[in-house]
Order: C-alpha cells, then sequence, then structure tokens
C-alpha cells in the first residue's frame, strides 16, 4: 500500500503522517493475508484457490453522491465494503479479499479513522475477505473510497447478468424499497411520521448499512441463469436483467415490501415511486429455470433469505409494474441517475 | 461495468448516457476478454493462469495532485494505467487486466473521452493487458481515475519491497528526475530555456508518459531480492528498499541522468534537489545479492533497459545522497508529500 503524506497537525488529534494512517488503522485489516505484507508494499498477490476463477467488482463510493458527508465513519465504511459484496453473491461468488484507495479532503481525525476501520473491520468479518492493498490520496473533492473486492467461484461457474431466457422465473430477495425510504429519512428525518422509531430506525438502517446477501450466492451459483443486485432501482434493475430480448410485467402487489414499507405507503402513496425506483436495495434480481425452481427455492431457503417469484420473463413484452387494476406504472424516473435528478 | 447516467445535452457534443460512454468508448477496450462481457455486466471474472499468482495494485490519479485538468486526455488515460503498470513491473508481473472507476465531474464531451479511450488502449496494447471492468459515476469533486490492475507471476515468485539484505548491490533503471524537471516544465514552459525544445520535449514527455519498465520484470523476477518503482521521489524510494534496518550512501555522481537533466542542472544547481525528491520517474529501485549481480546485469541488458550500480546496501547507515566532495545532501523535503508542499 502507498500512500501520500499529512505532515501537517502531528501533535494534534488528526492522523501525523501516511504511515500512521496505514501502519495503525490500515494494517490490522490485511492480518492473515500473506499477500498483503503488512501493507508495506504497493502491491499485493493472492494465489487463486486451485480450480476456480477470481471475480472483480470495483464500486467506488463519494460523499455527497453515495453517502451523507456527515454519516457515521463506520457506517461509510461498511457501504463501501457492502455495495462491492454485493456484486460478489450476485455473481454466485465469495468474497475473498479487497483493495482500498481513500482520497481524503484532509488528514483525517484520529476517531474518524479509528471508527472507519472499526466498519471495515466488521464487514470484511462479516463478508468473508480481507484487505490486501490499495492507495490513500489527498483530494481537493470530497471524501472518496474506492473499493475493488475480489471473489472466487468455481471455474466455470460465474453468474452473468445476461443469458435469461422467456419462461424463467424472476425471483428477488428480502425485501424492495427500504433502502430508498431510509435515504428520504436521512435527508428529512420528519418524514414518515406514522411510523413507530422502530420502523423508521430499520428503514434507515437498510440504506446506512446494506446487507449483502451473500448466504444466496451458493443457490445463485448452483441454480441460477443469470443474477444481479438492485442497486439503482427494482425497474431500471429487472430492465437490465430481461436484457433486450425479453421483458417482465410486475404485479406491485407480488412485490415483497417490508412491514415499515408497508405502514409508509399505506400513508403515503407517492411512497410507491420511491419504492419502484429508488436504489441501494442490494437486493437479487435472480433468473431461474422452469425446471430448476424447486431445487432453488428450496436451496434459498435453507440460505434463511426468503425470496419472491415476481414474475416470468417474456419475449416481446416492455418490463412494466402493474398497480392492482392491471395499468402500467409510469414513473417520472425509471431509476437511480445522477443527471436527472 | 456499471455506472449512473448522463440525461443531458444528448443532442450535443457531450455523451448523452452511461450506456453510450461504457459501449461506445469503453467496451471496445475489453474486446477478447471472455470475462469481461462486453462491460455489460457489474463484475467480471477471470481464469488464473496454473501455477501463477495473481498481483494487484491500486493506484488512483486525481486532476490537480497527479495531472493538470487540461493535460490531453490520451496522456491522462496513459498515466493512470502506466502508474499502476510500473507497480508489475517492480514485483517481476506480468499485467493482465485492469478496472477502470471514471469519477466524472460532468457527462465528458465525446471528443474528449475518445480521445482518452485512445490513450488506454495505447497504454494496454503496450504493457500487454485489457479492461475488464469498473464503474462510471458522476462527482462533485475534480476527475479522478480509479485503475486496479491484475497482474500474473508464477506462483512465489512476486519480488517484495523488503527484505533486500546488506552487502545487496542497488541498481536504478534508465534515468532519475526527468519527470521532476517535466513537471516544472508544464507549470512554467519559460524554465530551462538553454535547453533545446527537444530536450525540453523528452523532459515533459517523461512527466506525462511514463514508460513503466516491464522489460525489467523478467530480470526482476529472476534475479532480484527486492524492488519497487520511484514514484514519490528516489530519496524516499531508496529508504524504503533499505527498510529500518539498513542504509544506502548514494554518491550523486553516480546516479543515472539524462542528457536534458545534465544541461537543466548545469544551468541551475538547484535542480539537484528536484532530481533527488521529485516524483513520477517510474524506474526501478532493484536489489540484488552480490552472488545474481552477472546474471541480472547479463538479463536486463537482453532487455534493452539500462540500469546502473549505485551502491551497495548497509547496517547501520543512514540512506543519504553524497555530493562530490563526500558530503550528505540535505534536502528541503525527501520525497513527494502533498501536505508539506
Amino acid at each position: 500500500m502507498s500512500g501520500k503524506s499529512f505532515e501537517r497537525d502531528s501533535s494534534g488529534s488528526r492522523i501525523g503522517n501516511e504511515t500512521e494512517l496505514i501502519q495503525t488503522y490500515l494494517a490490522p485489516l490485511a492480518e492473515g493475508m500473506a499477500g498483503a505484507f503488512g501493507l508495506t508494499d504497493d502491491a499485493a498477490f493472492l494465489r487463486p484457490a486451485s480450480g476456480s476463477d477470481l471475480v472483480f467488482s470495483s464500486d467506488p463510493i463519494i460523499a455527497g453522491v453515495h453517502f451523507f458527508h456527515d454519516d457515521r465513519p463506520a457506517d461509510i465504511a461498511w457501504k463501501a465494503l457492502a455495495c462491492n459484496a454485493s456484486d460478489m453473491a450476485a455473481k454466485g461468488a465469495a468474497p475473498v479479499a479487497y483493495l482500498l484507495t481513500l482520497a481524503l479532503p484532509e488528514a483525517p481525525e484520529r476517531d474518524w479513522i479509528a471508527a472507519f476501520a472499526d466498519g471495515l473491520r466488521a464487514a470484511q468479518s462479516e463478508f468473508g475477505c480481507k484487505l490486501i492493498g490499495g492507495d490513500t490520496d489527498v483530494t481537493p473533492g470530497p471524501l472518496s473510497i474506492g473499493i475493488t473486492i475480489i471473489g472466487s467461484v468455481a471455474a466455470g461457474a460465474f453468474i452473468p447478468r445476461g443469458g435469461a431466457k422467456a419462461g424463467d422465473h424472476v425471483f428477488v430477495s428480502g425485501t424492495i424499497g427500504d433502502a430508498a425510504l431510509g435515504l428520504a429519512l436521512r435527508r428529512d428525518p420528519s418524514q414518515f411520521s406514522t411510523l413507530t422509531d422502530d420502523q423508521r430506525a430499520l428503514l434507515l438502517d437498510r440504506y446506512l448499512r446494506p446487507k449483502p446477501r451473500l448466504a444466496l450466492a451458493g443457490p445463485v451459483r448452483s441454480h441460477a441463469r443469470s443474477a444481479l443486485d438492485v442497486s439503482d432501482g427494482l425497474i431500471k434493475d429487472l430492465r437490465r436483467l430481461a436484457g433486450a430480448s425479453l421483458g417482465i410485467a410486475v404485479k406491485f402487489d407480488d412485490i415483497p415490501l417490508s412491514p415499515p414499507a408497508r405502514a409508509a405507503l399505506a400513508a403515503n402513496p407517492n411512497v410507491r415511486d420511491s419504492i419502484l425506483a429508488g436504489g441501494d436495495d442490494y437486493e437479487l434480481l435472480i433468473a431461474v429455470a422452469p425446471e430448476n425452481i424447486e431445487k432453488f427455492v428450496t436451496s434459498a431457503g435453507e440460505s434463511g433469505i426468503r425470496v419472491h417469484d415476481i414474475g416470468v420473463l417474456e419475449s416481446k413484452i416492455t418490463t412494466v409494474v402493474l398497480d392492482p387494476s392491471g395499468v402500467p406504472i409510469a414513473l417520472r424516473r425509471p431509476g437511480y441517475d445522477h443527471f436527472s435528478r
């Protein structure tokens, strides 16, 4: 791991230099990875398991875009790794290691970086991977956290986004829309005043601490035709799963919602759009061939994560969500899109 | 590859949306990589060569920090990949693939992104790797280009930064300081007025288009004890090679300089500090055990890249550079350091 030094304020509450940042706070996250050299090298190595393919995803998160400047540092760190681990789950892969590039607007407070490292530790422990390298920089821009995650999957078993066929059933894990409502709450805590404190806390937690569905990686790898995670909104990601030649008509009432999301929807019907188009769910959309549905559902059941059959992919139809009277729901925006907000 | 859309200005000279950015300009860079899925997936896979370790490095470059906002886009792209490929050379590894995360302040001009992609194409063709994935985002900050490079090395053959022993000779490739002088020229083109246009162009090129010493990866892998690339200044990186227990006294006159650097130094003795402490050389520092020197020098000679023996690592000495009268040169700053500039 290499980095630029922070030489100012070495006697204060801020990090004194790059060596302190890396060796005190980050190197413990690389313990046990021989190829990480305690983050003292410019590069790292991994020995792939025999008969395995390595899987890669690289999704940075940027303050003011993917999280709030004043989010808790442990939550920021968790989210940075969780977004990337979610891609591994969708591909049927198990996370192994990750590289971290930190672009910091200034030398961080020791308390802040300690909490950030704690969040990374919690996440990597939960997801089964360790830090092996990266870089630190000072940036004139906002805090930016780049993660490249490395996963492992049996050779040839990677589950692509494309390749679903007409007749495949589409399953969605967990519940949809909670993170979008959590984001609305994060922006304006006075929202959803008819919900209980616990319900609001659940929504906020879904936004701040996404839970990649790694327990579903096995069922996906063994029984799915294609899969992706819901990061940019259900409809946008359904369209990606369907590809250019297929579509799916999903009944809104078939979309799994949490009790808080149901309560928020009951109090305000406009919440429906946020549920359908909001991002950050990090649930999985999984296309399963008819002959594999029983095995997939059994295997998913054993994982402890609920999956819901929300419809069938068909040729020559557009992907839509239907209201209870069968009318396609028109959305102001079909999914997360920075420029059109 | 995933990304956020750019929906404004779709009729103008700027990219209309994320699909155009990725599919028109970036996907061609992934041609031939089956596991990249034409950049239509959220993740990619690689099948490691049997008996090999994979090597990873992740170094972003940020406008205003590592390059100038108005550098030519092809040069920016080249530099982004070259910095990372340089780490592979130092580890004895061969680049295989890379992930690219682009954080753009706004939807880019089509001309800009086309030239950027051309720069990436030239670099990946030169370095022997291809794009396999990544992400695009809109950022409130400056343009930032994150590369994670993936290399391959025979299992167990990774050359670490640490591990040099007393008595090892230190070799440096090419010439030192050109990039630092090129950076000075980039800031103020009126500098070094005694140099010829060609000499100034060479210095500028060394800064704008660093050449990773990949041809030395084989000699390093086969004969070196430890190595790293010179990215933060010769003295700082010599100290890293020496580690906590060793040091080296290098005579300034033994440091290989290019004819333009010699000319600049002759005209202004203060140039010496820039040569010693400036970054961005991307030459290699290589520690070789005495019994391997002959084989290393022969092998390096066959690579076509010059290497120079600049001294011997010793116990219990500090790393210094000595002037012609044998006095250690005191530097205002020992190497690149963003905060203390």
